[in-house]
């Protein structure tokens, strides 16, 4: 694979000091990776005892933020702050020259490094110190350095009490006292002012969200002030507790989407709605009971009262935007895909239907298009594509694939319909990334094959990035041809007398097994036990399908701009599911442009991201409403060379 | 009385062409009045059938407005428009040059009038035709033609249907086809809209109230677009459903306040919230459901659906007004009399605990201070008290009495403590102004004492305009003195022998029987019949000290302003219960300065007239809000030199 990996940069990557002024250089000192870019390393994360699997080369601060563990930063990742210390405890990295200028050498040799410069491509275990600094910035989203102006303010203050000769109201005396904000107040703050003014001396703190005061509260308490920051997806739904003074999180929870009885993608459950008219109220109250208990589970981990939540971000698909707020999704799902609104107005939690404060916010990410969604937004935001003048691609890989394409100034977006198979759906053996799916699969050198299974539990199924590893491994020792066809098993027993035994026949479909191979001593086409996992022809033929969408997507909008695939200098692979995949296999099946491995990073969960800076940045937000205006959408569906574009993607690069 | 009616009006009445041009004008042709100034007269409106009882003076038009009673006009009452035709079918008017122009002589012998130009002194029977034209503005309040600019607008549009290359939302597609709005929508709208457009060809109507898309409804809806204007006051509340497209008026109701159990007057509903915690909330409840219950009963009235109205306008004192939002009223009624705030919020309906449309509004009158509230901003706005420039003063007689006084450049507001006695409390034969209330005293020539009693039956009690006019009365005549006590027996028998034998006691109190007098060959001392009403000493004392408050009041504001009493131009007496004072008797008891009887005027119901207007026009609804910067108060209760000023009133005019 060394071919794939040039050590040469590409020209544009130069340009780091202009990136540097944004903000938003790639990591310093890249390290040679010490990986082939396949599988997963994991991290165990003490104090909290948190244990985290991230593909290889993701920073450890970023695996640490994305997981709701705090580790002080001020810089952005970026090692100049040279404030988020971590020890590892067990697995090494390589020392950096800011690790030097920050440590002794005894701390270096106890395992001190800076986080943000320690990629991770072996298991490590690490302690994490307590919080140091009150921050003023937050790292979120892709190595992205927010300020904090969160949409929720506290301000204390301590006011003259009236007298006849000072008759202002308690509003317009809380407000002259507050000078940063022309305030208006809601019923709710004005109904609490006068009992809570006059129980404390008028010593109180003012709570505002958007220029609008909402609550009163007794003394000070600028240092309470949380919100929830949503990924609300159509399989799994992740919540983030932010503390929004600090940017830090407090927690975090995942669990299925509820809807999931409904059907397991967006299609499914729109036509669910068209067949009852009742689903609709039902799928609402599942999206938001999905909600209600992640936001009640990250408060009492973090010890927090619900009702301290003041505001709620969600990043979501249009079809769970629109189930969750309670619109009928049926125009989305049938052509011409209208949406009823891209943006949303400023929403209060209770008439979304979610407990927290009484008068909380929600911020729901607005979207480009029917099937480029509000999380969609939130990952371009995270990604920081809006302000990064490099060119990248953004793929978030799924059963629809969302793709961004920025050439440092414009941006492009399109969804190509993948089909089911990045996510384990019409896969023979095919599974959600759950225990005992193979996520990983590798042939080594000696043509064994070696799989990581979640959970370290015996094989049960295959899920997405197995899929993708194990169709990119067959490629690359060919038993898989360039068009996607199993080689002769006379060819394989020849060429290949390791593997050859596993090439076999279930019904008249020729698979691959990948678990309970026969002895290469035994009959060539064995019993396949019921148990065994397998890759079959017909799983490879879906696995094409889909790359091909994706890839066809980002061909044309690659022409849209007038831009090669060589000229991307990065690729985001986004999602709860793309960023599992493992970059090499990424390349070697062609679901992304052919590009050194190292280019091809893993992006985490950035809806999740785009939550959370959407949280802590009304300025910040205003940039993600602005993309409404400056990403272009580009519909496939009525491009009359779509289908030949498809027919010419469909096999697998040489 | 004529020494009180000079024929020449002050020289600043001249600027009459001055104040048209700001369609301000007093009406034209002032009509020798026919009355002297006590009393009421009768209108009966045909077809409604509805009886309305006012005091001389008052122009038809006004008082089939103020009544629910629809008239054609856009020229604002100025008798220009010539459209306010109406037939008096009992009773005359004298015909004006305006009728002349607009009528032939046969029409005018039939009893044709423009009923703008009808000052009703006598009893009329009136009949009303159907409304003709669709008209561009609306004559409320004082004389003041609102042009119609409701905060709620609908708009009627035909769109095209989406395609492939026409992905623009639902919102965006309707955005776009409402061209003189800057449209957000909120969330109840964005729901109805996927259906309602494809329900219905994408041809629907849009309802917007302040920018804001609300809700989508099927087909042309333009016509039926209604509000409720509520004047809440303390012992009454009345609500009139306006038709918001055209400023008719569809149905009037007004019930008494339901929180009277709780006490008749502010303090007394404050003080319960201080004595019990759980009072407030059932104040609150029971001022949303007086509201609820009117709104019903107006709507019924008109066959109008609760759902269908959009927008509801609320004036009240600045205690109703908290109670009805639930704010605890206690720094109200405790020095230094804070309010928690003058200004609200825009409000929904269902925030305030009202049904109606589900996304309906809640536009709830500012306060100048603790007691000169929303009623009264609603009052002056009703006036037209910030456009006028005559120097003009507004009393709002009550338990607390509101004064707000324009030199036609500053205004300048006060309230007074008149005590219960207007409302007929602490009087001994006092009552509300309901059926038995003697309402009108007057004596005549031959010393006759002539009573007015609501509903025409047999006298219980005495309400306050028959407290008032029973007082002037005895003043003009010579039976009290200008100190306030009863002239002794013998003076009386000697000089007034008609009605010294009502001038006896109670127990050792003197009074003045108004009914059930001896006959005069009686003994001196007659035992009073426990039916009969009459007037004692203390309670001349009571309005005494009642009209010493507010005439303490002006004196100040007149002095604030550098005016003497004689440069009012126009009295403008409001509120359910100071608009029923007879003219004359005001002048004789010194509640207002000595001025000819025409310039005293009767306001009629000021509060519910300026929530009227704030619904018809966004922008006197914006001039009402600006008032809180335009209008001084001056806070009477630190004034050193308050009592002192107080007992120099307290003296009747001689």
């Amino acid at each position: 694979m060394s071919d794939d990996r040039p050590v040469t940069e590409h020209p544009q990557d130069l340009r780091l000091d202009d990136l540097r002024r944004e903000g938003l250089a790639p990591r310093h000192e890249p390290v040679e990776p010490q990986h082939d870019g396949i599988g997963r390393v994991e991290l165990r994360f003490s104090p909290s005892g948190r244990d985290v699997r991230v593909p290889p080369g993701v920073a450890v601060f970023d695996a640490a933020s994305w997981n709701g563990i705090a580790i002080d930063s001020t810089c952005g990742g970026h090692g100049t702050c040279r404030k988020c210390k971590v020890r590892l405890t067990s697995g090494t990295s390589p020392v950096t020259s800011h690790d030097r200028r920050t440590f002794s050498p005894t701390e270096l040799e106890e395992g001190w490094r800076l986080a943000c410069l320690v990629k991770a491509v072996t298991d490590l275990d690490v302690e994490v110190p307590p919080l140091m600094t009150r921050p003023k910035a937050a790292t979120v989203g892709v190595g992205r350095q927010v300020i904090l102006r969160p949409n929720v303010q506290k301000r204390h203050v301590t006011l003259e009490e009236p007298n006849l000769a000072d008759q202002r109201t308690d509003l317009q005396r809380l407000c002259d006292a507050i000078d940063d904000f022309d305030l208006t107040a809601d019923l709710h703050a004005i109904r609490r002012l006068p009992n809570v003014l006059r129980d404390n001396d008028f010593d109180v703190t003012a709570v505002i969200i958007d220029d609008v005061l909402i609550d009163v509260e007794a003394g000070d308490t600028t240092e309470r002030s949380v919100g929830v920051a949503i990924d609300l997806g159509t399989t799994t739904v992740v919540a983030t507790l932010l503390d929004l003074a600090t940017g830090t999180p407090l927690a975090v929870a995942s669990m299925l989407n509820q809807q999931q009885p409904f059907g397991a993608d967006v299609i499914t459950r729109i036509s669910a709605t068209m067949m009852d008219p009742a689903a609709l109220e039902r799928l609402r109250d599942l999206a938001r009971q999905t909600l209600q208990d992640l936001i009640g589970e990250v408060c009492d981990e973090a010890g927090v009262p619900l009702t301290e939540v003041l505001e709620i971000a969600v990043a979501g698909n249009a079809t769970m935007t629109a189930l969750l707020l309670g619109i009928d999704p049926e125009p989305l799902g049938v052509a011409p895909f209208i949406q009823s609104s891209a943006g949303w107005p400023p929403l209060l939690a209770a008439e979304v239907g979610l407990r927290a404060h009484p008068r909380a916010r929600v911020y729901v990410f607005p979207a480009l298009g029917a099937y480029v969604g509000g999380d969609i937004v939130a990952g371009i935001l995270a990604a920081g594509m809006d302000r990064d003048k490099r060119c990248r691609l953004f793929i978030d890989v799924g059963t629809n694939c969302e793709i961004v394409l920025s050439d440092g100034d414009r941006i492009v977006s399109t969804a190509a319909p993948a089909g089911p198979a990045f996510e384990g759906g019409a896969i023979r053996c095919g599974m959600r990334a759950a225990d005992g799916a193979i996520e990983v699969v590798r042939i080594t050198g000696e043509h064994d094959v070696e799989l990581q299974v979640i959970g370290d539990v015996e094989a049960r199924g295959l899920c997405g990035s197995g899929l993708v590893d194990a169709v990119a491994e067959l490629v690359r020792v060919g038993i898989l041809d360039a068009s996607g066809r199993f080689i002769p098993e006379e060819d394989a027993a020849r060429r290949f007398p390791a593997l050859a035994p596993r090439l076999t026949k279930v019904g008249e479909e020729r698979v691959f097994l990948l678990t309970a191979p026969p002895s290469a001593g035994e009959a060539s086409a064995p019993t396949v036990n019921d148990d065994a996992v397998y890759l079959s022809q017909r799983d490879v033929r879906e696995l094409q399908f889909g790359k091909a969408a994706i890839s066809t997507g980002w061909t044309l909008l690659l022409e849209e701009l007038g831009i090669e695939g060589r000229d991307v200098q990065q690729v985001l692979l986004a999602g709860s599911f793309g960023s599992y995949l493992s970059p090499a296999s990424a390349v070697r099946i062609g679901l992304v442009p052919k590009l050194p491995v190292l280019r091809i990073v893993s992006a985490g969960n950035v809806a999740g991201e785009g939550a959370k800076i959407a949280l802590l940045s009304s300025r910040e937000r205003a940039g993600a409403d602005a993309l409404l205006e400056e990403v272009s959408y580009v519909e496939l569906s009525d491009r009359a060379d779509f289908n030949d574009r498809f027919v010419e993607q469909l096999a697998f690069p040489t």
